[in-house]
Parts: structure tokens; C-alpha cells; sequence
């Protein structure tokens, strides 16, 4: 596989595709999904075969591929998204007459996506990353997770279909195969202008670095995973005591807790700990071990748990049954927060159904575990109206911690839509100012550009006077879809 | 001075004024810009002795520097930069019930700035980047430039006196003396969570490596100027030739070539070189030596044209008068097209007045030229409508260069509005999705937030159902200023 020429073609194809109209750009990827769907019996049995996923989710997987496929179509067809900025000319401005100045995003160039192991579809080949590269207008180089190969090619396919069908030049997409090494003389490749990757905090940090060091750096959109704290409050954990141990555990061991969000680490009022550790220790009971993605993930938790298991800090409600290769079963175990406060090891993120919960002695400690805390994709809070207004600086501090912030419900289960956030804070990501799930994906591959008094007959559609797409515009501050 | 206690006193200011209401942030800039107009004279005449630059430079850069004060407050009020964004609930939907999410930009937290030696005011201790982190809702630790300690330290006390009439706490705003060593030091605070620069390439490149390599990375954003190219072509050049030389000189020359938008690259059609040249040279001989800020950059000056001289490439039209201490006269010095495209030296950066004439064959050449072409902050075309419309390859190829293309005029003299991109693709910047001048400036300085369920008494007034500040938001993906 000749890198030189795979680049060569996506920018070549850049030059052309950068200036296709949004309404084109949301046909194309509407043909990507028209096709995945033609083919989702086929896809649904490779994914859940290289996966060991249940069919279910995989099914539920793919429609939250095209779902968010949709998602981006309707943002380019809206096409608010450019970010229009308009401070027209003021040839009568003294002392000196003021130019016409117009701003728009552009795509960035070619991008180089990762795909994640734990999404073989909606996080991988045709998944957010890709869409929302694709959307900006950035042709896409990506290589597929060795996980899950066959699905990663096929969908691959599915995607090379949609380009030919749309007339587009071949170099949009391109699918790459290869390990580490591979992924590493991607992105150092100089044609390439950002990466996208969900993974590991170890090569998503290896992939920051490598980009930071070439002559040209360039960004890296790294969802890197986090514990995803939960806090809870004693009125309100009184209060529902056994639905809400039910609704951690669930979260927990959904999907073998091989999401980004999993929620590994839970804050309990010692006057209650004891009730709701029974309570999540009952619900874990029903929680059967299930398969990991592969033996290389199961592996990784039981050595996790084994190097925990060392530290006498930690008192172990339910340790793994028996080590299978790939079935493996949930863990609780608990710590006073005194002790988690002293040491970041127990920060880290144990990949799968593991839950460290850790026992609080006063709100005042809160604060302290708050100050402590790394970064987090999301932070849930589960107190009652009171408790919350009692609790401003604690909430104010968990802010500074988190890319979401939730009063309800789990953290897993995360939402596609215009809102949401799925980013936050270093670790849990190499940049906190970008989400890789939702509309605002999209503007991880663009940046602006101001045109100076612009000839009219050039002015792309979204800075003509007209307003021909009838977009959300600047003008002179004021935000308007009026002509100027 | 202690470090620890000054971001100690940062982040806890932090805390509070974060949450202060765009309109009072406003209050406090407009009190800044009020201090400063009080003290208009001691500071002109502070920063005239330090800089070496004419009074009527300086008073008009003072205007600069209020002006831009005003535009963030401006910005603040109307409150829309936010960007908040709301997928309401839907408890009926199925299989699951969907989640209220509400999205919009929050402050990052503690910013170190770096005061710049060409603009001792605009980008200085009051200058874009203080007052757009400011304006974000973050404090600053600025340290000033050696070059104009005096300046720099009234106008930091001039903003202590805004802070304090403000009522808010001290450590908002913390001027920070010293040498390379403390600008290190400053990076490396794990309380710091970017860094805002304009100067040199190696000082930027330095400080973004020192910001990637801490335990937490944190965004650097370094302008670090371009030799911002000017494309002229045939029918353009000779219906304007004597007005276009005369317009390239002044804006060449302006401030002693020491702006970041210099035009030190400019393209010539081989046809009109010759005429085109006498007519620059004529021009020059108009533009008597003017003092450079200090003896240092006087002196870079002439060490990169006497590393210039060295190359037989180059023709040389107009070397530097005698070598002044501060002092220095323009140069100008010519090359063909094939000899520029062959070493990238060619486009290295001659901090002053210095102008590098490129002459061309034809168009396909200016095609090699600009794949060729580094990043730059600014390109300028000057064609007539007719070779606008036969080059549109070329324009395409330069709008991935650089953050802002110019039709007419020159690119010195910078915008501060709405529109304004003051950024571009590396090396001229570290971050080409940002800009260091206009009202999007402030987004450098936040970051995305999602709360999901959050009760409506604590939702942000930004994202509260009734829309109490009257901004534009995104509900359900349609920009609207309506309540929910």
C-alpha cells in the first residue's frame, strides 16, 4: 500500500470535493447510508461475529450509524454550520474607508480516522468521525480496527459505492489496513491535516505526540475514555435507593462496560454505603458475565483487577468469577475517600464492568475529590433539588471537570443530536474544546477564513449578499438570515 | 515572585467570575478601556520612548486598543458567542425516552499571555489577547515584553485598577515580569489552560513544544507571522503599475516592516518585472530608514539579509543604507520563480522592511508556486476580473494557505470587527482554527459543556427555557431567539 499515492488522490479529490455545494455533500452521505442499509443483514452478522456483540445492539449500532449520517445531511442542507460572518464595506469610514470582510469555515484537508474496537460501526468505518469529516468536506483516510476487519472493509465498500454513485472522485475514502506502524506513518504523513481516534489513553497520547512532532503539526481529536464519576447525594440516594443501584449496575454492565462512558467510579455517603453496596452487590448478582470484544480486552481487565487487588486500600465486594478468555464478569470494590484522594492510581480507567466505589465521609471531602478529579467525558450527579442547591461550589468545580454534566439518568446511552457533547477535560480526550458525537462534530475539520473585498461572482453562496442558502448569517454583529 | 501563589489566586478568581453575567463582564472591559483613555497621555508618551514608534502611531494604537475592548463588551451584551444549543426532551419517544441536552461555551480557566514587541498596546498588556481570554470569563497572567517594561507594567496596573473598581477579586489579572526562563515557567503551571502569543516563530514553536509536553497538554495559540505573499498578474499590474508599487511600498514599509502582515513576498509576471521593479524602487527611495522597536530586531534584520547576500539566487535592487544601531532603510532583492520553488529558505521571514521579488514565467508556474507556498496569515491577488475568473485553480490552491485572501488593497492595517481572521495554516500559526484578532478571538478561550436534565434553576441564563438574554440559539437544530 503506497501512502504517497493514497494521499496524493484524497487531495487531489480535496480540491474539488471542498467546493461542492451542502446539499450535494448530504446527498452523498444520504447514499452512504441508503447503502449500508441495503446491506444490513450482512453487516449485522460480520459485526456481531467479530465483536461478540449481541445482534440487537449491533442492529441498534447501525441505525445509530445512519441515524447520525442524517443527522449531518440535515446540518449541511441548513448549512448555518460555516459560521457566516459579514462586516460589510464602509467606503465613507474616516480616516481611512473599511474593507468588506467576509468569514466561513472551510474544510481543513484530508483527515485520517481511527476506528474504535468497541463501536465496529458507529464509531468506526461509515461512523461519527468519518461523517463528520466527510461532511465538513475533508476526504477521509481510514484505517480500520484489526478487531474487526471484515465489517471494517465491507462497510469500507459500502462507502467507496457511494462515492462512484455520487460521481465523486475515488480519493474521498480510502480504507487502510495495518497495525501500529501503519497508523503511526498515517499520521505523520505531511498531506494529512488532523486525526480523529477513540481508544486507549496509551495510543491516543502516542498519535497527540507524533502529531505535535511533524514539521507541520497538526490536531488530533482523541476520545481517549474516563471513569465517568457518578455523585451521590443520602436524601436522594435514601430515597430511591434500589433503582438507582439498579440503574448504575445497568449502565455498568452494558455492553460488557465497553463504553466510553461506563461509569467506573461512584461517590457514596458513608451513612448509606453499606445499603446501597448491598443493593448494586444484589443487582450484580443478575448480571451474568458476558464476552468481551476479544481476548486482548478481556485480558486487560483481569490484569487491571490483579494489579488493584495489591493495593490495601481497597476492601473487594465481588471480584471476577473464574478468568475466561473473553466471558468475563463484573467487579465492585471499595475505598474511603481519603484513600482514593491520596493516590491517582485510583483514577484509572479499568476497561469493562468494574466499579470503584468510593465512600465519602461529609460534603466537605467532595470538594477536595472534586479539586482532585481528571478530566471526564461526563460527570453524573444524583442528589435532590435541596441537596443540589445546598452544593453550588461542588457543582461549579465538577463543570471544570467534565464535557457533560448530568442530573439523571447514566452516562451510557449517549445521545446523537445538535446538543451534544461528547468530549471533555485532558485525559479524557487531547481536546477539550471539540466533541466527537453530535452536529457540532463537524467543525473539528474546518477552520476559517476571511475573504477581503471579494469580487461578488466569487463569494461562495453562504457569504453572497442574497443569502441564496438562506442561512443564519453575522452581519455586522447581529445574527439574521436577511439579504444585506 | 511565586507562581504557585499568583495561578493559586487565578484559579480561585476563576471559580467566581466565570459565572459573572456577560453584561457585568462587559462593565469591568469598558472600565478597563475608560482607565486607559484617562491615562492616554503617560501611556503615549511611555510607549513612544519604548518603542520607537511615532506618537501618531502609537495614539492611533491606543484607539485600536479600546476599539477592541468595545467589541468584546459589544459581543458580551449581545451574548449569542455562546453558541447555546438545545435538544429538548422527548419523554414519549421509544424505545427510549430522550434526554433534555443543553449545550453552550464555558471559560477554560486561567490564561497566560504573552505581550508582543510590535504592538506595545493592541497586543500587549491590554491588548486582543488579554481582553478576549477576559472576555471569556478567564483570568490572566500576562507577562509583559523586556522591550516595553514601562508601558507594560502602567497599563497592567491601569487593568488592576479596573478589577478593583469592579469589585472583583485581584487575581483576574496578574502582570508577571521577566525573561525566557519565566515565560517557560509560566507554560509549564499545571494551573495554566492555554497561552496566548504573537512573536517569532522560534519563540512560539518553543512554547507550543513545552505546552504539549506537560502531564496535561494545553493549547497554544502563537501567531507567528508569515511573509504574506502578494500575487500580481499582467492586466492588473499594468493598468495600476505606479499606484500598485507605491500601495506595495507603503504597506511594506509601514511601521518599519514590523508588522506581522508585512508584505515581504511579492509575485511578478515577468513581462511587467522590470517596469514593475523601477517602480517599487522609485517608491523606496521615498521611504527614508525608520527605527525598528530595538536594537535586537535591528540587528536580525541585517543578519538575514547579509545570510541572503550569500545566494546567488537573488539580484539585489536595493540593499540597506549604512547599518544603523535601530535605524534601518529598506531592501528589496528579486528571484526567479524556479530558483523560489527550488529552497524553502526563500520563504523564511525577514522581520523589517524587506521585500523578495518573485518573477514568474506564466500561470502554471504560480500553480507549483502555491503548492509549494508554507501557511501564511494573509495572501493578497491583485488580477482584474478577467484573470480572476481564468485562474480558478489558483485561488482554490491559495485559499488552503493562508487565513485571509485580499482582492484589492494591502494586508497591513488589520481589521478589528466581527469578520476578521488573524490566523492561518502553520508555521504562521500554531492553531489555524482560531483567530488572535476580532470578536471570534474569544472562542480561543472556551470550551463546549452539555448539561442533560439539569434543573431548570440551575440552568445557565444562556440556556433557560424563557431565553432571558433575548440570544440566538440552536433549538433542535433551528437558529431561533424565540423561548422554548
Amino acid at each position: 500500500m503506497n501512502l504517497d499515492l493514497i494521499f496524493s488522490a484524497a487531495q487531489e479529490a480535496f480540491l474539488s470535493y471542498k467546493n461542492l455545494s451542502g446539499s450535494k455533500k448530504a446527498d452523498f452521505l444520504e447514499k452512504i447510508a441508503e447503502i449500508l442499509e441495503e446491506n444490513r443483514s450482512a453487516i449485522v452478522m460480520m459485526a456481531v461475529k467479530e465483536s461478540n456483540l449481541p445482534e440487537g445492539r449491533i442492529n441498534g449500532e447501525l441505525g445509530r450509524t445512519t441515524g447520525q449520517i442524517k443527522l449531518f445531511a440535515n446540518q449541511l442542507r441548513e448549512g448555518s454550520w460555516v459560521e457566516a460572518t459579514i462586516d460589510p464595506a464602509d467606503p465613507t469610514r474616516t480616516p481611512l474607508p473599511k474593507a468588506d470582510i467576509r468569514r466561513m469555515l472551510i474544510p481543513i484537508g484530508p483527515v485520517v480516522v481511527f476506528g474504535a474496537s468497541n463501536f465496529p460501526l458507529a464509531f468506526s468505518t461509515a461512523g461519527g468521525d468519518t461523517i463528520s469529516a466527510l461532511a465538513a468536506g475533508c476526504p477521509v483516510i481510514y484505517k480500520g480496527h484489526p478487531a474487526h476487519p471484515d465489517t471494517s472493509k465491507f462497510v469500507g465498500d459500502c462507502i467507496s459505492q457511494a462515492v462512484k454513485k455520487s460521481g465523486l472522485p475515488d480519493g474521498i475514502f480510502t480504507h487502510v489496513e495495518g497495525g501500529v506502524k501503519m497508523g503511526q506513518d498515517l499520521v505523520k504523513h505531511p498531506v494529512a491535516k488532523a486525526v480523529a481516534f477513540t481508544g486507549s489513553y496509551g495510543a491516543g497520547k502516542s498519535l497527540f505526540n507524533i502529531a505535535n512532532d511533524r514539521d507541520e503539526p497538526i490536531p488530533v481529536y482523541a476520545e481517549m475514555g474516563s471513569v465517568n464519576p457518578v455523585f451521590t447525594f443520602p436524601q436522594r440516594l435514601a430515597n430511591e435507593l434500589v433503582p438507582l443501584a439498579q440503574s448504575y449496575v445497568s449502565s455498568l454492565t452494558l455492553g460488557a462496560g465497553q463504553f466510553c462512558t461506563n461509569p467506573g467510579l461512584i461517590f457514596v455517603p458513608k451513612e448509606l454505603a453499606g445499603r446501597f453496596e448491598n443493593a448494586v452487590a444484589e443487582a450484580l448478582q443478575g448480571a451474568a458475565g458476558s464476552p468481551m470484544l476479544h481476548e486482548g480486552i478481556a485480558s486487560s481487565y483481569y490484569s487491571a483487577i490483579d494489579n488493584l487487588k495489591t493495593r490495601s486500600e481497597l476492601n473487594w465486594v465481588k471480584v471476577p468469577d473464574a478468568q475466561h478468555l473473553i466471558n468475563v464478569s463484573p467487579a465492585l470494590a471499595e475505598i474511603k475517600a481519603a484513600d482514593w484522594i491520596a493516590d491517582d492510581l485510583f483514577q484509572q480507567e479499568v476497561f469493562g464492568s468494574f466499579a470503584l466505589m468510593v465512600v465519602y465521609e461529609n460534603e466537605a471531602q467532595l470538594i477536595e475529590v472534586a479539586k482532585k478529579l481528571h478530566g471526564q467525558l461526563t460527570i453524573t450527579i444524583w442528589a435532590d433539588s435541596s441537596e443540589l442547591k445546598a452544593n453550588p461550589e461542588l457543582i461549579n468545580l465538577l463543570e471544570e471537570k467534565c464535557g457533560r454534566l448530568l442530573f439523571t439518568g447514566v452516562p451510557t446511552g449517549v445521545e446523537v443530536g445538535y446538543a451534544m457533547q461528547h468530549g471533555g477535560p485532558f485525559p479524557s480526550t487531547t481536546s477539550a474544546n471539540s466533541t466527537s458525537v453530535g452536529a457540532h462534530a463537524i467543525k473539528r475539520f474546518a477552520r476559517p477564513i476571511a475573504f477581503q473585498d471579494m469580487p461578488a461572482d466569487l463569494l461562495p453562496d453562504a457569504l453572497k449578499d442574497g443569502n441564496p442558502l438562506g442561512i443564519t448569517r453575522q452581519v455586522n454583529g447581529k445574527f439574521t438570515v436577511e439579504k444585506i
